[in-house]
């Protein structure tokens, strides 16, 4: 091993995720730390060979470290790409150019589009710690972006990461603004506008906060996690899949911006319009659809918040080349029967198959927006969409497109039950008068919830219907016993979940 | 040991400073991080007894904690007061109830007292992530704070700890509003107003990111970590105290927000305002006399920053029964020779005995402010102060009683020199053009200051003086040869720290 020098010290690797946030572990005694004076949750900047990267530091009191090691965390350990025992220098970063653009933010001067490039290179390479990014996004907040910055903002956004290319044209996308459980319509909306022939590349999310994303619901029916050379043949050979974007950095800052954005529940009609749009500008897309369920217990919960962002989605999207539409929809309740992975694939294998039990909530929004989305690409005009989907569906030429496109993935799975399940019943007999879509998902994540793909909640009821005492109201599924346990006693706890009245 | 329910882990002290974020180290394979869904950087909820914290999940890989078992970092385990192998409690946090009135803040609505209150409640509770701190910081930046929002905010962070009361009155105080370093008046000051019949109990702080806090240059010349019986014990022989005010609790909200705004580096001066203003009214003091050094590289950094700042703390101060003088001074280059602790004590020694060697800038600066002082607390006409503070000083008056408060606090100490020194000379002859405030902290801080109290920077020079070639302008000190190296090579390759000018 060679000396190390008074700044080095021996990386190690500490097997801690602090998921984006990079974090080095340093001894108090440490020569560097007494050297250069740092204290806990100090910015430090590591360098080895030609990289380098800033992390937050824990002063670590114990004997798990030595004195002339740095521990990383799984962020920094990548980031850095060290090896164990490498000798890494360490010092004091020199301070973000970019944040002082920020400040002036803060203060009220507007970002121009140089300002904003740099500020989202610094975030996606990791320089800016998550107070800085709070920072950065509370500015921003509060409805303070105006379009120029929106769309400025966007761009930046689309070249911090890759951006794919087709050869086809129109390339249609679609997105929904979200908080509304077993919403899972893009299944059934990819496999009708392709059989009408249009380019529809979906690229979808996992879960992070919800019992699922597309991407889990696909998963169960086939395989998503596929190269940019696979997704390719897929789409030439059907003209559309459903796939999970994550192996490819579409606008990799998002990741970052979006981390800090959950947390503090400040809602940015400016920055969630950026975060669409440079996801699906990214993906190459020309013309996309948005769902925008509107209630309560749904992400956007007003007709007033509604106006604010449809608009900032509409004209930032007409500014950057990306034919933008913006579909309502009622965000009341649930759409269809199934939240998680496999209960949202059953329900969307039943209407795609047309099956008698198929949900008609599921497959009249899905009809809706494939009506939208067959306009929006041109196969349909205006008005006659609906229709043209609804023979699509019913003719049995959207299943068959569905089916080409999981054996183009991988293959066409079955989705598997859960073993445990346990009725959760009305409390009185009744009518049902309102459903909390967020505690609702709480219970399906308590069960297991995108982890254990079978895990989740059956709803039996919807607004509006009459129970009788002890109906059950909803099914929770449940992959192990505790699970099921855990999951019954947060909706023991929680009967406003579906709330029943008795008829005055 | 009982048996673990199955939202239950067992604690387990993890050694590791993360300052005043309270963080958690949890298995991902463990039972609750499965049930929750937690993910790394999540906020969870850990109770034990009657006790409970949130704090921020780091999620832990490898074998260095059990499943069964919850990490705590420091900051988590002091606050939860658990033992080794106790079994606490984890689960999801409530969300913060106060944190949507920073929401509204965001969006334009002013804070009402009530409000204010209640964010600092639950900071002061470790309620909030560093993330939401900085949010609040921001959405109260931009001198976006109304005078009535500065005064409540004031009131909620007295509130939010210990409040001192005095029989005496008046109960003078003093503030330097930083960044410039070797600006030690305050021992000085307190000597004179005690020995003209003032009251002064003066805590101070240690450095955080200085080479040197008041705290820590007194703390070479008495005791300055004293019980408050004791404090009370000095005020009352003495009439003044030099202590520190760590182990008080005074404005501890202030601390956590300090945190979060310093590596923003937001200029606010309503948190400013609130920040010294608390201190001050905490402590129990009636009159306080600020100290404003203005100059490129100090704190305030223009004449309309400072006219803000000004306004701010005397509104705010005549708002809260605070009788509050600022005093403009030069902030162009440091005070006095010395930066370290043994070296600014030195310096303090030297003006208070009226040696040879006394630093005339230090001298005349104590003496401007003292006067302020003295006619603040009624004890001179306004335009005597300087003159019955120079009368003080000259006649030994100020010494006398300045040994006597430091007896009291325990005994004077005699300041021991460091043992290795090494100049930093002039690279033409020429005339001293301008000083780096910020890097010749950096250096001191190198040279292992405030840790090393002997280590820091002796200035040989002043602005506009006339210096040979290869004359020192500078010498460091240092305790250790290795931290003198580092100290130097910093200097070497910062020459602008004390820029020459040839003559032309």
């Amino acid at each position: 091993m060679s000396t190390a020098r008074q700044d080095q010290l021996r990386a190690r690797r500490m097997g801690i995720d602090t998921y984006h946030e990079p974090v080095a572990f340093m001894r108090e005694n440490c020569a560097v730390c007494r050297a250069e004076g740092f204290k806990a949750m100090a910015r430090v900047r590591i360098a080895h060979d030609e990289r380098s990267i800033i992390a937050t530091l824990n002063v670590v009191r114990g004997q798990s470290l030595a004195p002339s090691e740095i521990g990383l965390s799984e962020a920094a350990w990548h980031a850095l790409g060290s090896h164990s025992g490498d000798l890494v220098s360490v010092s004091h970063p020199e301070p973000v150019e970019s944040f002082s653009s920020v400040r002036s933010k803060i203060y009220g001067k507007p970002f121009d589009a140089a300002a904003l490039h740099d500020v989202v290179r610094d975030i996606t390479a990791g320089r800016y710690s998550s107070i800085e990014i709070a920072a950065f996004v509370t500015a921003c907040a509060g409805n303070h972006m105006t379009l120029e910055e929106t769309v400025a903002l966007t761009r930046a956004m689309v070249d911090s990461g890759t951006r794919l290319a087709w050869q086809q044209n129109p390339v249609m996308d679609k997105h929904c603004v979200g908080g509304l459980p077993g919403n899972r319509t893009t299944p059934i909306l990819v496999a009708i506008a392709a059989a009408c022939g249009l380019t529809i590349p979906k690229t979808s999310s996992r879960a992070i906060t919800s019992p699922a994303g597309t991407a889990d619901t696909m998963a169960v029916l086939a395989p998503v996690e596929l190269t940019l050379q696979h997704i390719r043949r897929v789409v030439d050979s059907e003209g559309g899949c459903v796939v999970w974007g994550g192996s490819i950095a579409l606008s990799p800052a998002d990741d970052r911006l979006i981390q800090v954005e959950r947390p503090l529940e400040i809602d940015s009609s400016g920055q969630l319009t950026a975060s669409v749009l440079s996801k699906k500008l990214a993906a190459g897309s020309t013309h996309l659809l948005i769902d925008m369920p509107v209630g309560a217990t749904a992400k956007v919960r007003s007709a007033a918040a509604a106006d604010v962002l449809q608009h900032s989605l509409e004209a930032a999207g007409a500014a950057l080349g990306l034919q933008t539409r913006v579909v309502r929809t009622d965000g009341t309740q649930p759409v269809g029967r199934g939240i998680g992975p496999v209960l949202e694939a059953i329900d969307v294998l039943a209407v795609l198959r047309n099956g008698a039990g198929a949900p008609p909530d599921l497959r009249q929004r899905a009809l809706l927006l494939a009506g939208h989305l067959l306009e929006l690409g041109g196969k349909a005009a205006a008005g006659d969409g609906i229709a043209l989907a609804r023979k699509t569906l019913d003719s049995g030429a959207a299943w068959k497109k569905f089916e080409a496109i999981c054996i183009a993935q991988g293959g066409l799975r079955k989705p598997r039950r859960a073993p445990h399940r346990r009725p959760v019943v009305a409390p009185c007999a009744g009518i049902v008068g309102s459903i909390d879509n967020r505690r609702l998902a709480r219970t399906a994540k308590l069960a297991g919830a995108p982890l254990s793909p079978a895990a989740g909640v059956e709803l039996c009821v919807r607004l509006g219907q009459r129970v009788e005492a002890d109906a059950p109201v909803y099914l929770i599924h449940a992959e192990a016993p505790g699970e099921l346990d855990y999951a019954a006693a947060y909706a023991a706890a929680h009967p406003e979940i579906v709330s029943v009245k008795e008829p005055s």
